[in-house]
């Protein structure tokens, strides 16, 4: 596995792999890798010819109280996982190799991130979208996989592409799980094992929503009392937002028709978890 | 000459282009195309395998109260002229296609679109480099020409470009000028045959304050008085802006040192023109 830290040879060697005709799959991380990150590898290595991961703690998508600094940090584990699955080079810039004196420019999409996270992290997705735009104008993929239980983030990503015409085909993967349901992050590392173990509890209050809306259930209010109440059984949970909206506005929505999603953001004592379940007509 | 208006037609061109080793240079234009065009697409000639011309008229960098509808537009004409120079791909697609139902991205390089032009036009950069990022990400070209008579616009592609890491050189070429000294504008076509001849004052203000310059003058202040004077000679020249700034940061001086620019933008009746010259020190 090559090693990469300069976004000039990280693009020189991108350019020389397409022009050798092979495809590109790439998976950008924040380091500090799970079985989450992993299993967008293994897709990337399937997909792919030549298979690129990204180690880069993002210091634009954070907020000024938020946890850039204590953010998990290993690169020596990552290094290790991410050669056992088979990745090719790993893109590991510094940040002022990212952000040199005088940068200045952000790619913004405005509605689908005006809600559920946008709300209480204001700046959050500006820092994600220009972030990876730089990502993938150093990697130059054909092919970038992101997790699902980032689903915002998933669907404000597919429409940067979109709208600004980007060549690359953004692949959604599912979110992966502990064994009690809580879904994958790094920041889980932070819950100490009693938060941990309730955390499992914000799964559970998602697939009781689930079930309801295979039962019929097509109220989201009646389904979110539900979900609601599943999580403020514990009295430490905080709750950011529960919604329901459209799996591809992310606008609310009253009553659900088409793909919807329940999505969820909960403060576990200083630890926001996200998780996200799809509802859908089978 | 081959001519392509679906964006997914050309970024196939492009790439196979790219494979098979050619070098694409790239003349964005929103047509009605003048000398000062074309002399971009000659040193693309020269400096391309593979030289494509963009004629689309952009409307997201134009204001409420601008004149996007009466932009002036000659698609037969431009298409001979084109021609005549050796463009390979003329992509002049419609405005369905570069802005889709849902299209909601922007790209925003900050500080230097917030002086001169920034001022009076205030989304007007941000429709400039979100088109331009658009466009570059269809073309896929190495290298991209844009004329100094749109320094602020040249300026704010140079940072976009190097902020967000995009593989592709930018040159900016000098201003072409009608024997009087008036740059070449498509807006030109807008001015009656007085007020055309009253135009060519914004020129020989800069050659003045140019002048002043050689001489040793390096209040900017001194400069403008000098440069305004002229300018208001003409009484129905109404002046947005004249300014001395740092070449590269755009902000305002008011001892020139290193390289600066002197700026204008004036109005000539309903037309608003603009033009700039630079002051570097031999």
């Amino acid at each position: 596995m090559e090693i990469i830290v300069q976004t000039k040879e990280m693009q020189r060697r991108a350019e020389q792999r397409r022009r050798e005709g092979m495809i590109i799959a790439f998976v950008p991380t924040m380091g500090y890798l799970h079985e989450g990150h992993l299993s967008l590898m293994r897709e990337g290595r399937k997909r792919g010819d030549c298979l690129v991961a990204s180690i880069f703690v993002n210091p634009t998508q954070f907020g000024p109280a938020e946890d850039y600094n204590r953010y998990p940090r290993d690169l020596k584990q990552d290094l290790k996982l991410i050669q056992r699955v088979g990745v090719d080079i790993c893109f590991t810039p510094s940040v002022a190799e990212m952000y040199p004196d005088g940068f200045q420019t952000f790619v913004e999409v405005e509605r689908v991130t005006q809600s559920l996270c946008g709300i209480s992290r204001p700046h959050h997705f500006r820092g994600v979208t220009s972030v990876v735009a730089k990502l993938f104008n150093i990697v130059k993929p054909h092919l970038a996989f992101f997790g699902q239980k980032d689903y915002q983030q998933l669907i404000a990503i597919k429409r940067m592409v979109k709208d600004l015409n980007m060549d690359i085909e953004v692949v959604g993967m599912p979110t992966i799980r502990e064994p009690d349901g809580l879904a994958m992050s790094s920041r889980n590392a932070f819950l100490n094992q009693k938060k941990r173990k309730e955390a499992a509890r914000l799964y559970r209050s998602l697939v009781k929503g689930k079930e309801l809306f295979a039962q019929g259930e097509r109220s989201a209010a009646t389904i979110l009392q539900e979900v609601r109440r599943i999580i403020e059984e514990e009295k430490s949970a905080d709750i950011d937002y529960v919604k329901i909206c459209d799996a591809h506005t992310l606008e609310d929505i009253e009553e659900i028709k088409g793909e919807a999603i329940i999505a969820l953001a909960v403060k576990m004592g200083k630890t926001r978890l996200i998780d996200n379940i799809i509802l859908k007509e089978e």
